[in-house]
């Protein structure tokens, strides 16, 4: 899990107020908002997903072997809405947006939309 | 879970540039995003939850008797927000848009809205 | 968890379509949409992820002791959108929008942000 710590995307494009989309293009990655203070808060995460969802079960089937990370993707959820009020997003002191690899490492990519409310 | 395969749907409203909401106006159902290419992704993916959440537990009250479903609601969510760019889904290779039906079957409805960003 | 009753959050701020996001700025707490008619739903819904992610487990490394907290964040989300349709959210019968208290109690703060699609 990376928390995204690129400035330009946190200028909202000239949104002051509305929302703020963060996609993720792949079905065994996710996107979250957690703690981005402590690193053990990361550490705990995955360390509690790996065990809920193991690698390998009885009765998959999906021929790549990784279903836990689909498994966990959806879990986890593909994209994170972002409040922006008074041109900047709503992340308070501990928050941040975390990409989530659960088949990596990959080549990936994230896609984020701006949109005004009004 | 069954898979969004409506053109008109995908036709984005004359949105070009924005988001789309895919809503579940239900709570023992959810939408999600995952992979649309190898049906054992979805077998997998189910058989997961229903062992992660049997139907029965110790404790539950819920007199319906499918509190299961309710938590698999939770877990994977009421909607789904996928991009629009350039006029089209931003849907790569392998994603689908999933409805999923946690107890069923069932008469079920779905929502979308679409929103652009300028 | 507790279910928005706030009357004066569903008039929908002058959006008559298009989407409602309910944010929660923090990392140890949660937004859903499930039923809100039964509260052993809710009573159910707080077991099982007590039990699938128990405050105690070894490995863990988080010096506050709340991962548990963190992880059901992320599980369920931090945040819900309801759509906006002829001037009312769609929420249907059973439906109902909670904030999910995971290391309380604490004071919180929900954030809302509506958003015409026209």
């Amino acid at each position: 899990m990376f928390a995204a710590r690129d400035r330009t995307w946190k200028r909202c494009r000239g949104v002051t107020s509305g929302i703020s989309v963060v996609y993720c293009p792949h079905t065994t990655a996710a996107i979250t908002i957690n703690e981005n203070a402590d690193p053990d808060v990361v550490h705990d995460m995955l360390l509690w997903l790996d065990r809920a969802v193991p690698k390998d079960q009885a009765g998959f089937r999906h021929g790549e072997g990784n279903s836990d990370s689909h498994i966990k993707a959806s879990l986890v959820g593909s994209s994170a809405t972002v409040l922006v009020h008074g041109g900047d997003l709503v992340l308070w002191r501990w928050q941040g947006v975390y990409f989530c690899e659960f088949d990596g490492p990959r080549h990936r990519t994230v896609h984020v939309k701006w949109v005004r409310d009004t």
